[in-house]
């Protein structure tokens, strides 16, 4: 297992939870990348207050302004980065924005599938095409012939909840429209490391874990995984990837997830 | 194995494809059921030339008008369905209406990706919840306590393409968007499975086979499976269909096809 050295990130959803985690973290490794972007909604916002409060103080940490529901935004996100890196690729798009209404099979409605849908299933797809030609960049820049996120990958934010095997937490929440978004995320991560694969593109989809954040909290009991430990786990994880796990399903701890 | 004995069966898309080979199925059987219930966008018009044909032959069929992307459609549709039916439910809800777009993974659109998921999906969930009421009536008025066809079920129409495993037909079409509606049309039935057992109603998801509809041989291959082999075959699938099998995929010759 390698250590994981890249140039540059874009993390989804970062002003809070998971992904304001994963910024941390890779601000915080002994040898940081030179460009963290960290895409939130609001980046002017009190929601966006704690990536301010990096930003500060770390001059790698670019906010960008992302709605991934929206393709003119992820278009304009694209080339903000672009402009950043200069001549140089993105090594990692960490596709980690995501949403869950708290609903039974019996009153999902259209609306809240259609929205479920395009913020965890379509933002990722549309996101994927527009970070392409730098994720392509990179892994043309990269010395390394093998696949692996130290060269270029994108990572999807998936949920054993989307796992139609286990059908993890149905006790909890049955969450149709989450758990069909995530099941269609998975099948978004094989279909993209198919494509991908020519250009250089390790392509995964992660489960983080039932992990303490205002989602992972919307259930009755406590979570058992602190957002550090989630983190600490998939950086690990991500570290280890090479060509065989392209187009798999892994947990935060290294496992294999049934589909 | 039992006979498949139903008293009523209401089959979505009915007007063409796999839809009307399963009309034409229930009509010829031996014993056919009271009530055949074809639901199509437009009864009247050219398209189900077809289906009116079939009517003026059998009185036991009935066209209801269904759109299955529009609420007020699917609610319409279950209202005229049960003053049909009178006091007695319905026993089999098979929801085959489809649609693909052959669209590789670089030219997906968000317009795309929404209006399969509508179709493939969202209207799947929106039937099994109008037919609820119906399904479970006759599971109430069953002899039988175990789960089958016979008793009441919802069949989803699925594909080998939405098999994240097998990725069926890659090379014939990325169709991304068709893949990931059918990946969590998967999900969507093993939630029902799970939701509506209780009720007494059993759910499954087929692969009909590649067979030989407008759809099927929109590849530049002809398809292996008519559409008469494949009905033939989901039919004998139906009629061994127990407790054991809801929340399963199977495909058209009963082998269990991978999530
Ligand atoms: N927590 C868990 O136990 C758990 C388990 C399995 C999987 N996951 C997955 O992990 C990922 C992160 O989850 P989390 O627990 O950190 O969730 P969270 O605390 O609810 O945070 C969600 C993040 O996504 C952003 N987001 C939502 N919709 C967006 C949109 N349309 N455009 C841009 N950003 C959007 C939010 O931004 P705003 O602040 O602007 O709303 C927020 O930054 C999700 O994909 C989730 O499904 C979480
Ligand atoms: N053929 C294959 O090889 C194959 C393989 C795997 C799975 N399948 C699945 O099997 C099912 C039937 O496929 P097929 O080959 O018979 O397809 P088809 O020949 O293209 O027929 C599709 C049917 O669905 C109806 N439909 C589409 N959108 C609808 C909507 N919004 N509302 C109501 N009806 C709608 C169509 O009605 P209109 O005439 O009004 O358009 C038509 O009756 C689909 O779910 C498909 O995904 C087929």
């Amino acid at each position: 297992m390698g250590e994981l050295r890249i140039h540059s990130v874009l993390v989804t959803g970062a002003n809070r939870g998971i992904g304001l985690g994963l910024v941390r973290h890779f601000l915080g490794m002994p040898n940081p990348p030179k460009w963290v972007f960290a895409a939130c909604r609001d980046p002017k916002g009190q929601r966006a207050q704690e990536l301010q409060n990096l930003a500060s103080k770390h001059p790698n940490l670019v906010i960008i302004p992302l709605e991934v529901t929206d393709p003119a935004s992820i278009k304009a996100a694209a080339a903000r980065v672009g402009e950043h890196l200069g001549g140089s690729g993105l090594n990692l798009l960490i596709n980690n924005a995501g949403m869950a209404k708290p609903k039974s099979l019996d009153n999902e409605t259209l609306e809240d599938m259609t929205q479920v849908y395009t913020t965890n299933t379509i933002g990722p797809l549309l996101l994927g095409q527009a970070f392409l030609p730098l994720l392509k960049k990179a892994a043309q820049g990269s010395p390394s012939s093998a696949l692996s996120c130290s060269k270029a990958a994108i990572i999807n934010m998936s949920s054993s909840g989307g796992s139609i095997e286990e059908v993890y937490l149905w006790n909890y929440g049955q969450a149709v429209s989450y758990r069909c978004s995530k099941a269609a995320l998975n099948m978004l991560t094989k279909c993209q490391s198919l494509g991908y694969r020519q250009h250089g593109v390790l392509c995964v989809a992660l489960h983080p874990g039932w992990v303490q954040t205002d989602m992972g909290g919307a259930a009755s009991q406590k979570p058992p995984v602190t957002v550090e430990e989630s983190v600490g786990g998939m950086l690990k994880v991500l570290s280890s990837l090479s060509e065989k796990e392209t187009g798999t399903f892994l947990d935060w701890e290294g496992e294999v997830v049934p589909w």
